[in-house]
C-alpha cells in the first residue's frame, strides 16, 4: 500500500469515492485520512467508508499532525499536485523524506474497472445526446449565428441546460478557425456550406466523455455523423484522409501493442497522403476522471496497451488560413480490440 | 525594478498587456521576456511592446537560458505560482537564489490605475445588465424551474449568451440552500415567496465584476434592487440588518482607515443585532484581474485603505436549514470615500 499524500480532487475521489475542492488525503500503509474544512465534513462522512474524515481549519497543519504521529520515514507525493508554497509549509519541521513521483495517481488509474467503464460509457452516451441536440438546434436556429453564441449553445445542449457538467470548455470553430487545434470562439458567423468543427464532452459521476466531429453545414441536413458530404472538394479530400486514418487506428488497434504503434496506425495514413506536417498533435490520450490521462497515444510512447484502457483516437489535418479536420472518438480496449464508447 | 519571474496568466497580463495560458515571464531590472509556445507567439508579438517574445517548446528550458545569460544572483517568485515540479525543474543547475515572496504581484496591483478603474466600472455595468436580464427572464419563465437550470440561465444572461466571460461560477440559491455561503445548485424548484440569492459577475477586458443580490420571489415584480419586501417576516428582519450593515460600511468607509475598521463598520451592526456568529466570513476582498485580490477586508487586516483601491463590501447572515442573506457591491475608493461601481 505504501505511504502517499494527495491534494488533487480527482486523485482523491479515486481513493475513497468522494472529493471536494479543499482536501488533503493521506494513505499510510492502508490507514487513510481525508482532511477537509467544515463545509464538506458532513458529506464526506456520509460518503467515505475507507478513510477517517478530519475537520480542519488549516489542512497543512492537520496533515503534519497525522504525519508526525505516524513516525514514517518517507512518503510519496506528485510534484504537480502541490504548489511550491504548500509543499514548503508541509515539509517544514517534519523529519520525513518526501519523494516526488509525478503522475503516480494517474498511472494507478490507467486500467479502468468495470464500474469505471460503465460510467465512461454512460458519459459518452450523454455526450452523443448533446451532439444530436446541438445539431438539431443549428439546423433550426444556427444560420448566421456567430461562434461565441454557438459555443454557448454547445454548452447548453451538452449539459442539458445545466444538468450535467462539461468535461472541458468545448471548441466550436468555423472554416479557417478550425485550422487552429485549440481555437477560441470568435464573432465569425455560420453560413451554408461552411465547415464546422465541434470538440465537446460531458461528465457522468465525474467521468469524462470526449468527442470531435467535423461537419458540412447544410441547415436542412446538418448532423455530426461520420459520413459527411462537403461541397468543397478539398475539404472532402482532407476529411476522407482523416477518416481513413482514424478508422485504420480503431480497426487495427490491439491489446499488446505499444501506444506508439497505435499512433503510427493513424499517422501513417496521413503521412502517405502527404500531410504529415499538418497532423500537429498526437493521436490520442487517456480519458477517465481527468479529461487527459494515461495512456498517451503518441509517436514516442512505449506503454503497452491493455484491455480496460480507455483513450481517444483523434487524428487531424490543419491547413492554416483554410480549415482543419479532426475526427475523435473515445475507445475502450476489450477482448484485445478497440470498441468505440 | 528588480528581478522576478511569473507564470500566473493575470500577473503576466498586468506586466505587459497580453497573456495566455502557457507563459513564463521574466523581468531582469527592466529587461523583460515573454516566453510562450508557437500557438501564441503571433498574438504576443502583435500586442506586447515592452518585452521580448520568445517562442519555445520547453518554457522552463528557455527560462533557464535567459537566466543563465543574465548572470544574476537572485530572483523573486511567488511560491503559489509554481508547482513543486516546475520549480524544481527551473532551479535545477542554476546558481541563482530563488526568493519566495507570496502574492508580490497582487500587492503591486492593490491600487488601480485610472484605466483599470474604467474597465472595472464597465465590468460592473455589464454585470448589472446581466442581473436585470436574469430578473426579466425569471419573471417570465422562472416559475418552477430548478436551481441548476436557473444557474445555467444566470450564466446565459450574465454573459449575453457567450459574448462575455463570467468572472466566477455564479451562485444561485433558494431558501435553505442560500444559508450555505458557497452553495452548489440543486434540483430545488423556485416558487412564489421564495428567497433567492444570486452572486455573479462578468469580465470586461479581463477585469472582473462581483455582486450579490438577495431577492423576494414574486413573478410579477421580482428584481435585484436593494429594496426588497419579503412575505416572511424573519427574512425581512434579517435582510434589513444585512442592508444596514452594508450601507454603514459603504457610507462610513474612508481612505486612511485600516481594512479591519471597514470590516468592523459592517460587523458591528450585525453583532449588535445578535447575529455575530451567523456572519461567518470576512466583509470583502479586492477585485481586479483576479476575482479575489488584495486588499482583504477582514477583522485582522491592518492594511491602510487608499484612494484607487477596489474591493467588495458583502456582509451576510446565514441561518442553517432556514435561509441566508448576503448583499454585495464592489466599490472604489475615490476622494476618500467608497463609491459603488
Amino acid at each position: 500500500m505504501g505511504n502517499y499524500i494527495l491534494k488533487d480532487e480527482n486523485a482523491v475521489y479515486y481513493e475513497c469515492g468522494y472529493s471536494c475542492d479543499n482536501v488533503t488525503f493521506i494513505n499510510l500503509e492502508g490507514d487513510r485520512y481525508f482532511i477537509t474544512d467544515a463545509r464538506y465534513t458532513i458529506e464526506a462522512n456520509e460518503n467515505i467508508t475507507n478513510a477517517e474524515v478530519i475537520e480542519s481549519k488549516d489542512l497543512i497543519k492537520s496533515a503534519q499532525t497525522v504525519l508526525k504521529k505516524a513516525k514514517i520515514k518517507k512518503i510519496t507525493f506528485d510534484g504537480n499536485d502541490f504548489s511550491f508554497e504548500s509543499y514548503s509549509k508541509l515539509v517544514n519541521g517534519l523529519n520525513i523524506k518526501f519523494v516526488n513521483q509525478p503522475s503516480f495517481s494517474h498511472k494507478k488509474r490507467i486500467i479502468k474497472t468495470k464500474k469505471e467503464i460503465k460510467y465512461l460509457t454512460k458519459a459518452s452516451k450523454l455526450g452523443r445526446k448533446g451532439f444530436s441536440a446541438l445539431a438539431k438546434y443549428i439546423r433550426k436556429n444556427g444560420f448566421d449565428q456567430d461562434e461565441s453564441f454557438l459555443h454557448f449553445k454547445a454548452i447548453e445542449k451538452m449539459t442539458q441546460t445545466g444538468l450535467l457538467d462539461v468535461s472541458f470548455d468545448p471548441i466550436v470553430a468555423i472554416n479557417e478557425n478550425s485550422a487552429k487545434p485549440h481555437a477560441l470562439p470568435t464573432d465569425k458567423k455560420l453560413i451554408v456550406n461552411d465547415l464546422l468543427l465541434v470538440d465537446a464532452g460531458v461528465k457522468y459521476k465525474r467521468y469524462c466523455s470526449d468527442r470531435t466531429c467535423t461537419a458540412h453545414v447544410d441547415f436542412e441536413k446538418l448532423n455530426f455523423k461520420r459520413e459527411q458530404k462537403f461541397k468543397n472538394k478539398k475539404q472532402q479530400k482532407i476529411y476522407d484522409i482523416v477518416l481513413k486514418a482514424q478508422l485504420n487506428a480503431i480497426n487495427k488497434a490491439r491489446s499488446g501493442m505499444k501506444a506508439k504503434e497505435i499512433d503510427a496506425l493513424a499517422r501513417s495514413v496521413i503521412e502517405k497522403a502527404g500531410y504529415a506536417k499538418q497532423f500537429v498533435h498526437s493521436t490520442g490520450h487517456g480519458v477517465g476522471l481527468d479529461i487527459h490521462e494515461h495512456p498517451y497515444i503518441n509517436s514516442k510512447s512505449d506503454v503497452i496497451i491493455e484491455d480496460g484502457m480507455v483513450f481517444t483516437i483523434e487524428p487531424g489535418i490543419y491547413l492554416p488560413e483554410e480549415f482543419g479536420v479532426r475526427i475523435e472518438d473515445t475507445v475502450v480496449m476489450k477482448n484485445g480490440r478497440a470498441v468505440i464508447l
